[in-house]
């Protein structure tokens, strides 16, 4: 069954917003075998409606029109696929009831051009909106002589999405071959995608039967493995198949094999291992801790940190000997030791954590150039650190090295020895 | 003249990636008065492409198609719009030599699938790629009988922007009606949209020439103030006019008058006050020091700051006393100023903050609910503290206690007393 997803609103033609909603549209159908041919994004204005759902009946079976079923004059979208199949659009006095009946329970009077949101367009089977006023609307009907299936739910995500997946795609079941979609998501990081594409294409390629995405970006590479056959046990055990031989062929890059972020997998092995961190930051400038902080529970084995830019601070919160800096320099890989031993120590913790860098733009000199930074890790009676030279801009480079970070931890609590 | 983006890509019809060059595409038409109507989404499927660039010939003036110029064999875009023309693609010679050329340059054997890129739709100019090797095409043409333009360029956004911006508009400019695009972003915080659309309704609607959009997220509101005019200074003059009179509206919520971004706002600040700035963390955890380094040269003024989780790091880096976290608990007002003053002190800076409380989504009581956050500013001599009250999840929670601070350090800056 092919499909067009068509997100309808003026704001989604402008430089500012984007349809997203389709993304999970599209996850959905997917598991249901569907595939999404097209998607189109078109205004609030009557005439371009028409046009785009026509030239979507036109094109495939099944239509999600999003958004346009609201209460104002911008919301045309009933009004252009009933003329698009030359039907009329009719008041629904059950509608209309219910509405009513709604507002009543709230004690609002209702505003007049509420009553919009109970037309329908003839021959629609109305979806109910668990969470807002407008409802969806279900056609199964014909096109130049065809059948088609138009689906129409409303834009704000937060009735778009359960209306698709509990409403929509039931329904959708009901109507296409049964076919169970299997799906995992590894992740892996500190690999270029190059190669982690020249050492899993020769394994996945065999795999006919089950598709593989790899996606790199935000310093990792994700690999989404999904099958689809008619028993559910026999996708799953394809896709599991595959997944553990791509682990093995990725070996100690992979950090998750359900999708986990890394951050995750970092507080979710210290919780495991029951070992605490601290970490000392300079050029992340608290990027690291923000990261890890943002797992919920994280306050149980990550104790706390230092955001160092100052020299001073470097002393005075992560014991490093103003010596040592005068001797190394701020950017040195002994820094970045004494940081990780000194605010290991200091609070307390098992494992340390120092960065020290240059993000830029500014800041680099012939021998220390933008983009070098050193991550440092203190545990089990041992400091070391890493040098690394990351490319890009200061945000890319400052992201770069909390993955580098987080990756070292993951790493030292994995393999200790 | 109305606009079509066709963006062309089998990942882009899936859950994981998304079209974003098109809301560039759309800024730089936008700028010289050209209207983007409809944008559709393909993959790499022939048959698809040519519905989709006939489906966009039959109902705009400008069909800009990006993507599938490469030289694989999914690389489709050229024969599609040939077909949708009913015309041939044929190689080009001079296109050829330099493709060869600037292989021997590099002296790398080009691979013959790179010919593929010489191919060009008959017809069409070439638009050079200064980024990569996959020229773009322009086509001034007919279908069924009216003047269309179809523009092509490639996918990848290091070589679709520059292409667009530096080769296509100023072609398109010499084409259609000269109109010059004045423009203003005023951004504000610590408002609630409805309240600030209630300020502003009643101003921006008497400006008929000028548009306003207001977009709220993250945290703030974003007010995009445009003007098109025959005469550049017309436009500016009227968007200025506007932007100085919601300027005054928002008062001192407004934080921005030309687009920059609350953290950059307050480092700027900093340095032009030459005051410094710590900051003592808990709920956060370094959310509020990572933006503020996010900005670059902000180590000028911003000194550091200490991620608090625990107890006992709030007494040694914040010199929080003990008995002050036993009487009120670490999440109170009282605790909050204690961090400010004792990190401003501890690292020796004019300016100290303090955040606490519960991001949840587990530590929650009846008397400090999920959401319950201190934040205060510790500056002249004074300390002071403010409760708030956040609804949402734990990034949604930290985003915002984040965003209060910046935004109480920009007022005790802007108004010292």
């Amino acid at each position: 069954m092919k499909c067009e997803i068509i997100a309808v609103g003026s704001e989604l033609l402008t430089p500012y917003r984007q349809d997203t909603n389709s993304l999970y549209l599209t996850e959905k159908l997917n598991e249901i075998g569907v595939i999404v041919h097209f998607k189109t994004i078109v205004g609030d204005r009557h005439r371009d409606l028409v046009n785009a759902v026509r030239a979507a009946l036109a094109r495939v079976d099944l239509v999600c029109v999003m958004g346009g079923l609201g209460p104002t004059e911008d919301d045309l979208s009933r009004e252009a696929v009933a003329e698009a199949l030359g039907v009329e659009v009719h008041r629904d006095p059950q509608l209309i009831a219910a509405l009513a009946a709604r507002f009543a329970e709230r004690r609002i009077p209702m505003p007049e051009n509420n009553l919009k949101q109970t037309d329908i367009v003839e021959g629609a089977k109305v979806i109910p909106n668990a969470k807002g006023t407008a409802p969806g609307l279900w056609l199964d009907t014909k096109f130049a002589g065809h059948r088609k299936l138009i689906i129409m739910v409303p834009g704000p995500p937060s009735e778009c999405k359960p209306m698709f997946a509990d409403e929509c795609i039931p329904r959708l079941r009901a109507i296409i071959p049964v076919r169970h979609i299997a799906k995992r998501v590894l992740k892996a990081t500190m690999i270029p995608e190059s190669t982690a594409d020249a050492l899993l294409a020769p394994i996945y390629t065999t795999y006919k039967d089950v598709e593989t995405t790899i996606l790199a970006g935000n310093a990792e590479i994700q690999l989404h493995v999904t099958c689809a056959k008619p028993v559910l046990e026999e996708a799953q055990m394809r896709v599991d198949e595959l997944a553990s031989r791509m682990e093995e062929a990725l070996d100690q890059h992979l950090y998750s094999s359900h999708g986990e972020s890394l951050e995750q997998i970092v507080i979710y092995y210290l919780e495991m291992k029951q070992e605490t961190l601290a970490v000392a930051e300079s050029c992340t400038g608290g990027l690291l801790a923000q990261r890890l902080t943002s797992i919920s529970g994280s306050s149980r084995s990550f104790l706390g940190g230092a955001v160092v830019y100052s020299n001073e601070l470097k002393t005075d919160f992560a014991n490093v000997p103003h010596e040592l800096i005068e001797a190394h320099g701020a950017v040195s890989a002994e820094v970045a030791e004494a940081m990780a031993q000194g605010i290991r120590r200091r609070v307390g913790a098992s494992i340390g954590v120092g960065i020290t860098g240059i993000a830029g733009p500014g800041g680099g000199t012939e021998t220390k150039p933008v983009g070098l930074v050193y991550v440092a890790v203190s545990y089990n009676g041992k400091t070391e650190s890493m040098e690394c030279n990351f490319r890009g801009d200061r945000d890319r480079i400052r992201l770069w090295a909390s993955q580098q970070a987080l990756d070292l931890i993951r790493r030292k609590l994995m393999w200790p020895h």
